[in-house]
């Protein structure tokens, strides 16, 4: 094996180990041996994702490498939020066609920065040659029961949804040159970028949501799509408000109204979560959400009759159709 | 999302939930939600690892997608059995050029066969779209402070290796066309193209080994380079008989007792494990042995001087040079 690429891999991935400079002492074997040794939390309960990053499918081929270290954690990251659990620990599966000390340190300090933030351990993994491949395995926990599953909801549950929706589609056609930019938009067009290129996941959130939503999902494939997953999973429809949507400035400002309305409802990416309350619960909310540091909306109400509708102004709309996507991500 | 893609992913993946039709109690949710809430067995330390296979790479492109299925999972399990831990669940991010009913269904036969045998739940994961790539993650367990390293043993301690080595090798030569096969020599071939395409992860050996092997690891780059790195993790040197070599009848029938003795050293992806045992605890390995049904060879014994040594008849051979890797898999 040259000593020069081993060196690499560990010059960069080993440091993760310790988030922050502080080792988790809950990390008994980590980087090094043939797999992580790990002391789970007594009494809680066990939560476990993996999600994959393609070159130029998730990601643009020339992407800034800091953003692709952050983005396939952050992916990983809101499924657990998805869940309401805490994360702790990551493995990471790298396969890229050379090791370039420039990809890995860009990478290593995407990836790190938000591992440190969440305190996070990166445990173990794996390097082989190929085309660019990034499949990232997180696991948190949650006390018993309290896991936010996408089957929970009932008819009249409110639906609400994290932060704003839409902008990391507006990013996306920024990125690509779909939109051509314009000087006096330069910072709302940076802000909608760095949706797409640095998302959040809302784990504070999704753990103060624990005990109170009745069901949650992160947004990945667009609003209309993935709460239309929940209500689905909850044997419910869904009808949307469209003017309650939460639309930031800057996707208004970039895209004007009407194509705002249609990346919120259909553009992927955002990883806000939609989540669902039962209207007894709402009281509760403001307490919550008070930790949580992540302003919610609230955008429309499960329905007996299944189907999505949504509504403007008290008309129902035609549902936009999303983009074409011959091979979506499917979960297992 | 076309319905057909989703109902394939679905169809041949949801039940490995439950292997061999049982579902897993400790499995409070698989396959369907964000993420897979699991229980872990209380007082027992978590074990993960992670493996990736790349297409052209680690297995030839025309390989039949049963094989892929099962090494992908093999490869995994090698892991945990190399720490001793007992396997419970996988996660498989499955990157593909297209839904392929052929590839998916084979993969799954391969994949689920291996995981029934040890009772075994993949409890979630992701498809997507790209170059085939698969990555999959295992999780098991150890009663704690019983994990087998690779830093734990010191000079004096005795080197085992189970099965036997260097056939994977030779069954890829065949596999590549690099050896032309023989009609008298059919079945032996045969056998060790098996060996290539099906390993058999050490799992029960490696339960077994607990508490009584100083230290361990998998063979996946061949004999000499992994023993060579327990004996770095344990600040020692090894010294090899080569004499004393497990070599199979189909190995030195196709090969010849010289190209087989180099197969043995240098080959890999023998997914055998390598062991050692401070010599007191010789008299306790065939009680431990009756129960995994798996032989073992005593090949050698680490030194205190570092380094690699190969010994024939009394005389130190020069160990032969492994074949040009140019970026080989780096553990994290």
């Amino acid at each position: 094996m040259p000593a020069g690429e081993f060196d690499l891999i560990d010059r960069y991935f080993r440091p993760l180990e310790g988030p922050g400079g502080r080792a988790r002492r809950d990390v008994l074997r980590g980087v090094g041996d043939d797999a992580a040794v790990l002391r789970a939390p007594a009494g809680q309960e066990l939560v476990a994702a993996i999600d994959t990053l393609v070159a130029g499918r998730h990601f643009l081929v020339d992407s800034d490498p800091v953003a692709i270290g952050h983005r396939a954690l952050a992916v990983n990251l809101s499924d657990l939020a998805a869940m309401g659990a805490t994360p702790a620990w990551a493995l990471l599966a790298l396969t890229l066609p050379a090791a370039d000390e420039v990809f890995l340190s860009g990478f290593a300090r995407g990836f790190g920065s938000l591992a440190a933030l969440h305190e996070l351990a990166l445990v173990g993994g794996d390097t082989t040659s190929g085309p660019l491949t990034i499949s990232v395995q997180v696991l948190g926990f949650l006390p018993p029961g309290s896991a936010l599953c996408r089957d929970g909801a009932a008819a009249g549950d409110l639906v609400f949804v994290s932060g704003s929706v839409g902008d990391a589609a507006a990013g996306l056609l920024l990125e690509q040159g779909c939109l051509a930019p314009r000087a006096h938009l330069a910072a709302e067009e940076t802000a909608l970028r760095r949706r797409l290129l640095f998302p959040t996941p809302r784990v504070a959130l999704g753990e103060r949501l624990r005990g109170v939503a009745s069901a949650c999902i992160d947004i990945s494939d667009g609003l209309a799509a993935d709460a239309g997953k929940l209500a689905a999973a909850s044997g419910c429809g869904l009808r949307l408000e469209a003017d309650e949507l939460p639309l930031s400035g800057a996707l208004t400002a970039v895209c004007g109204a009407d194509a705002a309305l249609q990346l919120a409802l259909t553009g992927g990416d955002d990883y806000e979560l939609c989540f669902t309350l039962p209207p007894g619960a709402l009281a509760e909310l403001p307490d919550r959400l008070a930790a949580a540091d992540c302003p919610v909306r609230c955008v429309g109400v499960l329905t007996a009759a299944p189907g999505i509708r949504v509504q403007r102004q008290g008309k129902t709309l035609d549902l936009p159709t999303a983009g074409f996507d011959h091979f979506p991500n499917v979960d297992i």
